[in-house]
């Protein structure tokens, strides 16, 4: 039961707590279900341990065999969790007790597991969505209820407190996600310092994970490394890095507690972009500062995601790859063809916050609900900006063969689109711009050691790394 | 859908499932579980993926959303899964046909997953035991039982086929293994050239990641890399190597066709070892090689493992810990304080090969029935050994302190046990040595790359290291 992050101080977890009970209307017992372990191939061959985010928010402790709870009837707040029996000694060491543990994340009330059925028993239950299936499993049995039940059974009021508060970052978070965004910063440094023909893209992801491990962190997700920047989710590796290319990286470090960093950046394998894609590339430069020097609280992040694709078009159109009126492209969805997804996402313990709890609470609220539109529909932020809230901004061009054959067999967007041009650069490939921004009371501020965006120091890093 | 592994030739898979077919008597349906995405804090957040093995086996294709079947009483081979839809391409880019990726492993019969559960109603169904919570959710669903009807009611006969055919490895399959236990070996050598005092743990855990990484394989287990041998499953690694301390190192990486390897090595952060280092390290390195001498068909593993056991004993009454007559102190098995656990187990696809059969089905038979004793209820294989089996050898000595108190306490094993000498090492450590073999007509041959084991050579090695 070595914890395996950095603890905040106890009063932390307490206060976090404490807070929680106050803004939460009603009686019953709130549930915190810590992770597992994930088996691979074999119930015993694990993949790397990590607790549930809200878990480690309320409660700290980072290894499996624990569940929380706080009755809001009685006030009590409890971890369930076995201690070691000498057999388990043997073979994993002599490790703290629970009553040791508990007590670093202020909860002096630990019970064994199995007392927890009985604890919950006729008592009214509030649990945050499930997304593993071995919460499914322990929920049907422990409350009694169906699969069916436990999936649809859980508590929007118990959500929308704790999404408010995860939501705002105080200042220790910041700083935890300050570190994430820094080791990431470094990750893609040493990727633009390393990358060049002849490379497998592998070679790339692998140098992603170390730099995160030789610091004893993990990666936040699966990096994407890629020549096919055009693939949104894109985990393939196998391709060879050739003169010519771009290659694209997205990538993130969890720091030392657990927060995420999470960032993209694009750049040639040459020493320089050819013409076309340093055009290309500065038009979604230009998307994406004019996203960051609009980046404050109060305003909608849909309309930071439409101003991006505003300018994103205007760009497009320079370049001759679109036509006519960038507002009217924009609101065709014509931008669509070129970019495809969302300018950015909440970021937190998770690297999309709380995407687990659905993004109509967490990136939308009761004023503004998500579009359906092809494009709006893979925005995950949309509401106004708070100060506190921690955000990414990442706009981008992808040149989707099918996507290109698609609309044009349809006839869509024969107003915006310069057909022609575009189906003779049809194998372009893609580009995204990523950083990482906390909401401050005035405006935003970036997350981390700044790295090298333009494309002109992103070619002054190539030229030096190949010199 | 791209597979994320090499596959054998098409008719590698009919064969198998031909023979298969064959072995099994009785009629309905053979049902093959496909592994889905592990999701790590939510739901699209996934851990690499990982088909099941046996699926693997039988079916080849490692990408998640797939499920297969064979009917005893048609002789239909089917696999289940979907295409991607153009909204799937934009995101995960154009990807072979379900039709063309299951042709691969010879399977012309593809169906769309919701034609799965009509096809299996009012069928005898036989499936192996379940090790996923996704698969008891999955099939409580497909089959319309209760979690606990769909953990206990797996088939045993169709357990016994499969364990029979997949414990004699093919020659394409020797080939893989021999390439996983390569990749391994480096791993290993790596980690014995780059140890040096100051260093932490994780920065040779991240080494061991990065050399199958840079391959583009995986590693087939968490690896262990601690200063603390003597915790058996030990994944901490936040320690700092120190002169004086053994750095114990097990693990290994997966071939690119998915087979594994495990091996270990035990070394002293010095160039050299101490003198109660190196005579406790001949101990181990002799009982190992007594065990590869006498490894052969037709010996049963468990008396292997008693031989590796005397081996030990005697050596540790020649270093003074231990005393009396070795084969009595084995009988009594005082040799457990020392040595916990097994000498070693199978492998094959899964690192403890089809480990989630149960042991009762792959280490043992009608004939040999596992002990319940402490240190041989660890013992994962003791069945006679057949010409294509591949097993791993790893005797050690683990000073546990924990254990040294119980024993002491309990006065257990005071003819066998100097327990004066022994507790002023009580801090000693741990000691293992692990090689694989696969067990040929007469005898048996080292998988991979050989690698130093002997106490010289393992000095030879981090002299040159350190110089």
């Amino acid at each position: 039961m070595e914890n395996k992050n950095q603890l905040f101080s106890t009063e932390t977890y307490s206060k976090r707590r404490s807070l929680l009970k106050k803004k939460i209307i009603g009686s019953g017992v709130l549930l915190f279900l810590g992770n597992q372990e994930s088996s691979i191939n074999f119930k015993d061959n694990w993949y790397p341990y990590r607790q549930d985010s809200t878990f480690l928010y309320y409660f700290g402790l980072n290894f499996p065999g624990l569940h929380a709870l706080i009755d809001l009837d009685s006030g009590e707040e409890i971890i369930f969790g076995d201690d070691l029996t000498i057999d388990e000694i043997v073979w994993k060491g002599p490790q703290p007790s629970m009553t040791a543990m508990s007590a670093k994340v202020g909860i002096l009330d630990t019970r064994p597991l199995e007392k927890m059925k009985a604890y919950l028993s006729q008592r009214e239950v509030h649990y945050l969505p499930v997304y593993r299936p071995e919460h499914v499993v322990f929920l049907t049995s422990l409350l009694d209820r169906s699969y069916t039940e436990v999936d649809l059974e859980y508590s929007v009021s118990f959500i929308k407190v704790v999404a408010a508060q995860r939501a705002v970052k105080s200042p220790e978070e910041l700083l935890s996600l300050n570190e994430a965004a820094s080791i990431t910063s470094q990750i893609h440094l040493s990727l633009m310092q390393q990358a060049k023909a002849g490379m497998k893209e592998y070679e790339l992801a692998s140098r992603v994970r170390q730099v995160a491990h030789e610091q004893n962190v993990n990666i936040s997700f699966q990096p994407i490394v890629t020549i096919d920047g055009q693939i949104l989710h894109n985990h393939y590796y196998g391709n060879t890095l050739s003169g010519g290319d771009l290659l694209l990286c997205d990538a993130g470090a969890e720091s030392s507690h657990l927060y995420a960093g999470d960032m993209t950046r694009t750049f040639p394998v040459d020493p320089a972009f050819s013409t076309l894609q340093k055009e290309l590339y500065d038009v979604v430069h230009r998307s994406h500062l004019a996203a960051i020097a609009a980046l404050k609280p109060g305003i909608k992040f849909l309309d930071l995601h439409l101003l991006a694709c505003r300018v994103l078009v205007e760009g497009l159109v320079e370049v001759g790859i679109m036509k006519g009126q960038p507002q009217d492209a924009v609101a065709a969805g014509a931008h669509t063809m070129f970019f495809q997804c969302g300018l950015g996402h909440m970021m937190g313990l998770d690297v999309h916050d709380m995407e687990n709890f659905g993004e109509a609470y967490v990136g939308y609220d009761d004023q503004l609900k998500k579009s359906t539109a092809f494009g709006l529909k893979s925005l995950r932020l949309g509401k106004a900006l708070t100060p506190g809230y921690v955000v990414t901004i990442e706009p981008g061009i992808y040149v989707i063969p099918e996507l290109i054959k698609q609309h044009k067999e349809k006839g869509s967007y024969n107003d915006f689109i310069n057909y022609p041009l575009l189906e003779k650069h049809a194998d372009f490939g893609g580009i995204r711009i990523e950083d990482d921004f906390v909401i401050t009371t005035d405006g935003a501020q970036l997350l981390g050691t700044p790295l090298a965006s333009s494309s002109d120091d992103i070619e002054s890093i190539r030229k030096a790394a190949l010199s």
